[in-house]
């Protein structure tokens, strides 16, 4: 049940190319159009057999399309909106899949043609790990996909929207941009910095070896880890275009490190119990929710 | 092959019940002793047959052992090193599991008589459960067990605790206590506090929901809130016993963070970029010295 004609996605990376696949499992479109910039990503998308047709330029990628997906990093989106706003068919829809909604519109809105429907959203899902060849069809299933239109927005290519991330396998909100990106401040942002800032802290200690941090790190560092080896330019991207939540959260997460450190210094055991034990409760939710799984230490090996 | 004639574990816990079914299978003992003062664990222990003797009271289960490890949380060695540290039979070895070992000594080298060996160690190793029924025997395969030796400690004592971790699947590390304490403070208990920090400061936001939180948790927070599950007294007595390491490497990660959050704010992009590839090999080389797995995304589940 093709939903778009034609779909082409900008950018075949990680998410990129995991839409591709779903889409082709799923049969979303008659013709599955690609373009990606990157020389390595070319050849891959080709050796997986990625899309339909591999785009030679932006332009003619754009100009037949139903849908078109922008998937690269969102420091792009501005001089690609500039090339493709105003070639798209009249009727088509423009969507993305960035991790920030409100810089989304700003960067984009000013450049899209008023009969091409532009309709942000964003699958809360990923790896962490980069590339055509990272990506797999069921990364959506059971994940969120926030869409964020106007009041303006045409209400029959929102469904559509809709109806194409449900296929994926994603359930869908809808959000207003500003609030989307104070949710993912938290849920999201503040945690990659987080983890990148501590991985770097403890790269740099010089009693504590390098290879002491890397021996050591099943105490507990190893987790954060995980998430510090994300895609390095996407993320310059996100913090760079959702400064004013990041900095909000980031403020108060320090507010809040500040008291637990205050604790520890003085000794007051009871805040640090009380704190500990309010924060065990929130896994247990997120488990419930279905958003993670039921597995002990992310089910690493457990050999008997 | 027993190394112990009669081996006594206190504190029954994920860590204790662990050695206790290790030292089962690989018949480490000829008569495996437990004592644990909470009466849930008491019938679990019980329930799963992890000791020959479920002891009644602390000098019963020591007064005959050769080996007698503390496993509960710190913050009750110094009471109970005060009842058994006088009463243990000459020439026995007194060990822990504990994540500090700093204060570990000052804690119970008062209480110890001259002839009986205290020899501290730590097991690099946990999940996020607690309690006798969390425990299994592979926990401490493939991981680091440091032990903390002074130079006046029984070479003999010592090559017998040695075995002993190597016998339940560890790679043995000598270390000075107060490196230790270092190593630790960063690789396991600053984690665990911006694990239960940031879990803190996303429960009590009033801009974004709890529901949300949970909801949109796999964009990164999720992996947080795995350690912010870890037992709430153990916890509380790694931070105040070792205030001095865990104040020091906090005070360089909010260093780091601020300088992170200055970037930010002021555009530098290239100094985030340079920062977040940097990280991303830390990962790799904890992948590569095979202290976590190479599964993408924790192995999450990936149908297809």
């Amino acid at each position: 049940m093709a939903l778009y004609d034609q779909i082409t996605i900008i950018g075949l990376g990680l998410i990129g190319s995991s839409m591709a696949r779903g889409i082709k499992e799923e049969e979303l479109t008659n013709k599955l159009v690609g373009y990606d910039n990157n020389p390595d990503h070319q050849v891959q998308i080709r050796e997986y057999k990625l899309v339909d047709e591999l785009a030679p330029d932006l332009l003619s990628a754009v100009e037949n399309a139903d849908l078109v997906i922008l998937a690269t990093p969102v420091g792009a989106y501005g001089s690609i909106g500039e090339l493709i706003g105003s070639r798209m068919k009249a009727g088509a829809t423009l969507s993305d899949v960035g991790s920030i909604k409100s810089a989304v519109f700003e960067m984009l809105a000013p450049h899209v043609s008023e009969n091409v429907h532009f309709i942000p959203a964003h699958p809360v899902a990923g790896t962490e790990q980069s590339g055509p060849g990272a990506g797999f069809p069921s990364l959506f299933h059971d994940r969120w996909a926030i869409i964020t239109p106007t009041e303006n927005t045409d209400q029959e290519a929102l469904e559509q929207l809709t109806k194409f991330w449900e296929a994926l396998g994603s359930n869908v909100e809808i959000m207003d941009p500003e609030h989307h990106d104070k949710v993912l401040a938290i849920t999201s942002h503040v945690p990659h910095l987080i983890a990148y800032n501590i991985v770097g802290t403890a790269r740099d200690l010089e009693e504590v070896t390098k290879s002491e941090v890397i021996k050591f790190s099943a105490g507990g560092f190893r987790d954060f880890t995980r998430i510090a080896a994300s895609n390095p330019t996407m993320w310059r991207d996100v913090f760079l275009n959702n400064k004013e939540a990041v900095l909000e959260m980031l403020g108060r997460f320090s507010e809040d490190l500040i008291a637990l450190q205050r604790a520890i210094r003085w000794d007051d055991g009871d805040a640090l119990y009380e704190m500990f034990v309010k924060t065990r409760r929130i896994r247990k939710q997120i488990i419930d929710a279905g958003q993670d799984e039921n597995v002990v230490n992310f089910g690493r090996r457990h050999d008997d």
